[in-house]
C-alpha cells in the first residue's frame, strides 16, 4: 500500500458555496469545514512513525471525510438516486433515511429518487417502478428492518444501467452494498468516465460480516453480533437442558469469522469457534470431535458456533456454485457438523443431544440498535457531503475513529479477516478455552 | 364429560394446620382460605346454565385450586422432588424457584431435591447426581431460559422410579412436563397406590403448544408467540426486501397450531397460516401454490407461518418414527414447503426469493416474559398448597382466569385444538385474507 | 347487580346482510355468527349456580361480542369518526389501526375521520384538523406508543360535539378512553337520543391502571406492568448496589394497585407494595418507616413499588385539586414517602441511600407487547362489529377470556379496585413478605 | 502534553514467566506477546505527522496493553482485592466477573476478595463483610446489572485503607471507577511507595458520562444511550400526544454531555439538546423559551434532552453543596427547565403539555449490551494483564480501538468535555436543527 493509492477522485472544480452553515471564522462557535488535504494516518503505532521519520516516506493515510466549504452540486439543479444491492443488512433504512434528510433539509435537495430492487431496477427490463422519495415518507423507516427500497443480488449491464442514469438525468447515485455492489460501483464510474457524464457514483459499504478491507467497523455488524450474543445466550440454555447436551449455532461469515468471534467475547459461553481462517480436522488425536467430547464428559454441555464459511475444504467445489452475486455458495457447514457430531457419537455409543441453530434471516432482517443507528446517520451525512464535492468512485470507510473517504478499487481489492495470530483471535482463545489448533500434526 | 370425572384424589385426612398465615374470621384483612369444595364451572354461557336448570343435570365444574386451612404433610417431616421432563419451554426456572420459594418461605420446607434430566434421574443406571435445592441457589435462575436442573424425554420403569422415591424419603414429587411426563406421573401414582405409599404425585402441565385440554393457557405459551411475533416481523422484512420474496416460518405447533394462530393475530402481517388441525393441497386450482403466486402478483411479497405438524399428510409414516416420548415424529414440513415452492416456481419460471426460518430452539430456551413468570409463580404456588393438602394424582389447571385443581387423566384423554369453525380461527383467516380452505373440491 | 341491568341499545333494526363471509349453515367450515341472545355469566362458581338453581333468579350475564349475521349500516354509505381521549395507554395505535382495518378490509367502509386531540376535536374553536385515516396511513402506527390522532383529558359542550358529528354525517363514532371519557360517551349518545339521529356511540374502555369495572383486562395494562418489572429488576440494583439501599418505584395506580400488585408478582423482588385500597401509617410500632428499617437491618436493602393513588390520606385535598379529566389530581405520594424516609433515618442516625424512580411516562408511551398488541386487535375488531350492527351506548368488555357488550353507565358505576381480602393482593403479601397491616392498633 | 508524561510506573522487574501461552516464535500461530516498547499515537492525523517530523519531537504516544512475557507477581503467591466505587454504571459486573475469571482460568489465581461498598470496605469502622470471589460465584453477575460488590460514594483515609491491604496481605488492587476514585486510588500508591510496598494499584475508569480525560470510550456509556435512545422514543410519543405537547428528559451528564448528544444522534427525533459545554438564556429574542415556542407553533410538539450538567449557571452555588464524591451537586435543572417553561407559557397564555422524564436511575442500573459486554471483558482482560506485570499508578484505556496504559495522574487532570466547534456537536445541531446559540447578543 503506498500513500498515492488513497487519493480520491473528483469530477471537477467544487466551485459552489455550500448552503451549510459553516464557518471558518475563528470567531464562530462553529464547526469549521473540512478541509480536502486533512488525513488520518493508517498505521497508528509509535514504531511505524519512527520507521517513515527514518525512511522519509510518507506514511499511508486516508482523506477525512466531512462537509466541504465548496460543493461541485447546485442543490436546486441536482437529482439524487439510491440503490441498496446485496442481502438484508440492520441499518440499511436508517443509511436511506439519512440520506434523503440530509440531503433535503442541509442541502436543500428534494429530487430524490429511490431505485427498486438493486440494480435490477436501473435495467428497464425488470420494469421495477421508481419511487420518489420525501422525508416525510422515510420518517419511520428506521423503525424497522430490511430495506424500504428492495434489493436484489448481481450485476447488471453496464450500458444500460448508466443509459437510464442519463435518460433520469441523476447526477449522483448512492450505490449501499458489499463488495460485489462496490465493484458494479466502480463499473458504472467507468462508464460514466468514458461517456465524460458529471455524475458522481459514491459508494457505502455494506457488509453484515465486516469484511470490507481498511474500514474499521462496518454499519449493522455490531448489531449483528449483539442478536447473535442474544441467541448464544438461548442455545447455551438448550445445551445445558439435556445431558450431554450440545447446542450449535451457524452464524453468517462467508469469509471471515468476526461475528462469531465477537459474539464469543461478549456472550463469554461458547465453547468452541469456528471460523473460515482456520481449518480444522474432524477426527484424529487433536481432530474437533474428539475434543468436543472431552469437554462433554468434563462439562456435560457444550456450545459450538460455526461461521458459515468455516470448513469449507470438507466439501468439494465446482466454479458453477456461485450466486448470483459472483460469491462462491458455501456448502452448509451447520447441518454439515451436526450430522458428523450424531454419526460419531452415535457410533461411538455416547449419549448425547445435540440442537442446530441457524439464525442468520433472523439477524440480517433486525433494525440496527441504538449505536448503529447513530453510525449510519454520520456515514450517510458523510456521503453526502463527500457526493456533493463531487467526489467520485469512493466510499465512505472509518478508521480511527474518524469517517474517511477512499478509492472503491481499494477497498474491494481483497477482504478483510481476522489474524489469527493477533488480539481479537487470541482473546477468543482465551474466552472459549478451545485449542489453538485443531489440526492433526 | 361428567361431573364425577373431576374429583381429585386424595392422600387423606388433612389434619395438620396449615402454617400459612390465612384466616377465616371475618374480622380480620386476609385472604379466606380456599375450601375443597369451591368450584368453577366448565361451561360459562347463559345456554349452559339454562339447560343445566331444566335437566336438573349437575354442571361440569373443577375444584378450585388455592391454600388449604388444613394440610396433610408436616413441614418438618416432608421432603420433596422436583422434575422436569421433555422439550424446554419459558418459564420453567420461573416454576422451580417458586416452589422452593413456597416451600420455604411459606411452609417451612428445606428438604427439597433436584431430580436432574428428567425421569433419568430416578433410575439408577443413569448415574444423575441429585441436586439439593434451596432458596439462595434459585435465587436467579429465571433470569435464564432452559431448565435448571436438566431434562430428557421418554416415561422409565415406573417400579424403579418408585424404588428411588422410597430410597430418598420423598413425600411429594411434583413433575413438571407435557401430557406423556403427566401419564407417567399417573403411573407412578398407580405404583404408589399399589405400595401403599404415602408419596403425593402433582403434575404442572408443561406445553410450549398450549395444547393440554381443559386448560385455558400454559405457562410459557405467551412468551413462545410474543417472540415468534418479534420473528414474523424480521421475516416480513426479508420478504418485502426482496422481488416477490417469501418468507416461511416454522413455528412449534405438533398436533395443534395455538402459537402460529395466535403470533399471526398479533404482528397482523402473516398472508398464510398452515396448520396441523386443516389439511390443505399443494397443487391444483384451490390449492396453496396457486394462491400464494396470486399473492405474490399483487404484493410482491408473502409472510408464511407453518406449524411444525401441518401437511403432515404429505408424508407417508411408519409405526417406528416416534421419538423418546413416544410422539410420533413429525417430517419437516418447513423444508418440503421450502422446496416444493422452489421448484414449482422454478418450473414456472416465476422470478422469486424464498427464505426459510426455523426459531424453535430459540424461542423454547427464552424466559418467560413479565406475564409469564407472574403466572407461573402463581401456577407454583397453587401446586404446593395443593400438594401438602394431600391432593394426589392431579395437576393444576387454569380455567376462567382461576387455577384450579384436575384429575391427570381428565387432561391427557386428548389434546386442545383450534376449533376450525370458532372465533379464533375466524380470526385469523380475517387477519390474513387467506381462503377458507386451500383443498381442491 | 341484576340481568336487566346489562341489555345493551341498539339503534332499531338490523336489516342490511353483513358483507363479512360468515355463514350459519353447519356443512360450512367457518365460523357461526353470534346471535345477540349468546351470554357469558358473571359468576362462574358452582355455588353461584346453586344459588340461581334454588331462587330462581336469572344469573346475571353479559353479551357475547362478535360479528353478527345482519348488520344496521349499510357499508357504502357510512362514515366512521375515532377520537382517543384522555392519558397515554400502550395499545392505542393498534386500536386505532385495527377499527380502520377492519371497517375497510372486512365491511368495506373507507370514509373514516380521525379527530384529533380527543373531544377538543369535535369543538370548533380549538380549530383542530381532521385527519382521513387510511389503511395504508395506519399501516405501521402500532409499532410506536402513544396516540397518532393526539388526545387531550377533559369533557367538551356536548351540544356542540353533536353539531360537529352531524355536520360531518359521522354515523358511528368510536370514543378510546377511560371512565371520564366513556361518561361524556354516554352524554354523546343521551344528546343523540334527544335529537332522534341514527349515530351509534361505542366505547372502547382505556384504562392503563386497569380499574374499569366487570372488565376482566384492558389493554396496555400487561404492557404496562411488564415495562414496571423490567424497571423495578432495576431498581432493585439500585437498592442492592449500595449499604441500606432503598430503592423507591412509584407505578402508575390512582385509584387501585393493579400494575403495582402485578408487577410485583412478576419480578419476585419488591419487598413492600403500597397501594390505594389499604391505607398505612408511616410511625409508630406498626409503622412503614419501622419496618422498612428492619428490613434494612436484616439485608441491607429494601425495593418498595408505591401506587400512584396510595397514602393520599397523608394530604389535605379541597375541591379545587382536579385535573381536567375531572380526576382529584393526587398529591405525589413518592416525593412524599421519599423525603419522609430520609427525614427519619437522617434524624435517627440512621445510614442509608435511596433511589426515586417514577417511570410513568416512559411506560405509558411504549408501544404494546405481543399480547396486548393481539387483544387490542381483536377489542377493535367487537367493537366494529357491534357497532355496525347498530348497537349504541356500549362498551366492548372482556369477561372469562371472552369479549362482551356491556351498557356504558354499568361499567362507569364504580371503579374496579383490589379485593383486599382475595387471591391477589394475598398472593403479593406472599411474595413481598410485607405485614398484612401497617396500621398502628 | 508531553512524550515523557505517559510512561507508566512499574513496581519492579517483571521476572516470572507468565502462565499463559504466548509464544514469539514466529513458526506458532498463536499471539506474540506485548513489549512494553509498543506504543500508540495520540495524534492520528497526517498533519500532526509532519510536524513532529519537522520539529523532531517526539509525538504523544501510550503504552500498548495487553499479556506481557514475562509478569511480576507469582500466581500461586499472589492475592488479588476488588473495589468498586461510585455511581452505578452498566457492566461494573462484566468487569468484575471477567478480572475474575482472567485471574483464575488464565494465571492460575484463585485468591481474590471482593471489598464492599467502595472504599467502605477497606476501613475498618464500618464493618462490611469481605467476599471471596470464585469463577462459579460470579459466572451469572453480568446477566444482571448493578454492583455485585455494593458501592459507596467517597474517599476514605488512605493510611488506613493501606494498612487494610497490609494485613489483608493484598498484592494487586483493582479500584474501579470515576476520576474521583482514581484520585484515591493515586494516594493510595503514594501510601504504598511510602512504605516501600510491592503492592500495585490498577485503575478501571468509570464513567457512564464518557468524561475521562485521553479515553476513547468507557464501558457502559454505549448501554447508556442506547436506552437513553429509547426512552426518548417514547418521550417523543409523549409530545406529539398532546396538542403542543413537550417531553423533557433529563440526561446523565454532570459535566459534559456525550449521552445526551449521542442519544440525540442514533435517535434522530430530538430538537434540543442542552449540555454543560453550552451556556444558554431562557428569555430574550434568543432565549430558549421563545425559540421553543416558535417550533411548537410550527410543529405542535417538542422533544427536549438536557444533560443534569446543564444551565447550571442559573443557580447560586456556595461550595458546601458537595456530594460524598466531592463534586459539585448540580441543581435539578430538569425540574427547573420544567417550571419556567409552564411558568412561561401559562403566562402567555399559550396552551402547551409538558412531560419530564428523569431516566437516570434505570438506565445506569441496567446490564450491559452486548458490545459493552465484550469491551468490559476485555478492559478487565488487560488490566490483569498491566497488573500482574508490576505497572502501578496506572489505569487501563482505549485509543484508536486500541487498549492502552496511562499514568492514573494524566486522566484525572481533566475532564473530556464535547468540542462545540467540532464534529460531534456540529452532527448535533444537524440532527435537531437548534440553533448554533441560545444567548442574547
Amino acid at each position: 500500500m503506498k500513500y498515492e493509492d488513497f487519493l480520491v477522485t473528483s469530477l471537477g472544480k467544487a466551485g459552489v458555496v455550500s448552503p451549510l452553515k459553516h464557518t471558518k471564522r475563528t470567531d464562530s462557535p462553529v464547526y469549521n469545514f473540512v478541509d480536502d488535504s486533512e488525513r488520518i494516518l493508517y498505521d497508528v503505532s509509535l514504531e511505524n512513525f519512527n520507521i517513515c521519520r527514518e525512511t522519509g516516506e510518507m506514511p499511508v493515510s486516508f482523506e477525512k471525510a466531512g462537509p466541504r466549504e465548496n460543493i461541485f452540486f447546485e442543490p436546486a439543479k441536482t437529482k439524487v438516486g439510491i440503490v441498496t444491492c446485496g442481502g438484508l443488512c440492520p441499518g440499511l433504512n436508517n443509511v436511506i433515511r439519512s440520506i434523503v434528510n440530509e440531503l433535503y433539509y442541509r442541502y436543500g435537495i428534494g429530487r430524490v429518487l429511490g431505485i427498486k430492487y438493486g440494480y435490477e431496477g436501473l435495467i428497464p427490463k425488470y420494469n421495477h417502478p421508481v419511487v420518489e422519495l420525501t422525508a416525510s415518507m422515510v420518517s419511520n423507516i428506521h423503525l424497522i428492518g430490511g430495506t424500504f427500497l428492495g434489493s436484489s443480488r448481481g450485476n447488471q449491464d453496464v450500458e444500460k444501467m448508466v443509459d437510464t442514469l442519463e435518460i433520469m438525468n441523476i447526477n449522483v447515485l448512492f450505490c449501499i452494498g458489499g463488495d460485489g455492489t462496490l465493484r458494479g460501483a466502480h463499473d458504472i464510474y467507468k462508464e460514466i468516465e468514458k461517456r465524460k457524464l458529471k455524475i458522481c457514483v459514491a459508494g457505502i459499504p455494506k457488509t453484515i460480516d465486516n469484511d470490507i478491507d481498511l474500514i474499521q467497523k462496518s454499519f449493522g455488524f455490531e448489531t449483528a453480533f449483539s442478536i447473535a450474543n442474544d441467541i448464544i445466550r438461548n442455545a447455551h440454555n438448550e445445551a445445558s437442558g439435556a445431558f450431554n447436551g450440545i447446542a450449535l449455532v451457524k452464524l453468517m461469515g462467508r469469509d471471515s469469522g468476526f461475528i462469531a468471534a465477537s459474539a464469543a467475547l461478549s456472550i463469554q459461553e461458547v465453547n468452541f469457534v469456528l471460523i473460515p481462517e482456520i481449518t480444522f480436522d474432524l477426527y484424529g488425536q487433536r481432530g474437533f470431535l474428539r475434543i468436543l467430547k472431552k469437554r462433554l464428559i468434563e462439562r456435560q454441555h457444550a456450545v459450538i458456533v460455526v461461521a458459515e464459511g468455516a470448513g469449507q475444504e470438507f466439501f468439494e467445489t465446482s466454479d458453477n456454485d456461485k450466486d448470483a452475486s459472483g460469491n462462491v455458495k458455501n456448502k452448509d457447514i451447520g447441518v454439515y457438523l451436526k450430522d458428523k457430531i450424531s454419526e460419531e457419537f452415535k457410533k461411538k455409543g455416547f449419549p448425547h443431544s445435540i440442537k442446530y441453530i441457524d439464525p442468520s434471516y433472523i439477524i440480517r432482517s433486525s433494525p440496527a440498535n441504538a449505536n448503529d443507528s447513530k453510525f449510519c446517520n454520520l456515514l450517510a451525512q458523510n456521503a453526502v457531503h463527500a457526493a456533493l464535492s463531487g467526489k467520485t468512485d469512493f466510499v465512505v470507510g472509518f478508521w480511527n475513529n474518524q469517517f474517511t473517504l477512499m478509492p472503491i478499487p481499494m477497498v474491494v481489492a481483497k477482504r478483510k479477516k481476522i489474524d489469527v495470530e493477533g488480539e481479537l483471535w487470541w482473546n477468543v482463545l482465551e474466552a472459549t478455552g478451545q485449542p489453538i489448533s485443531m489440526k492433526n500434526p
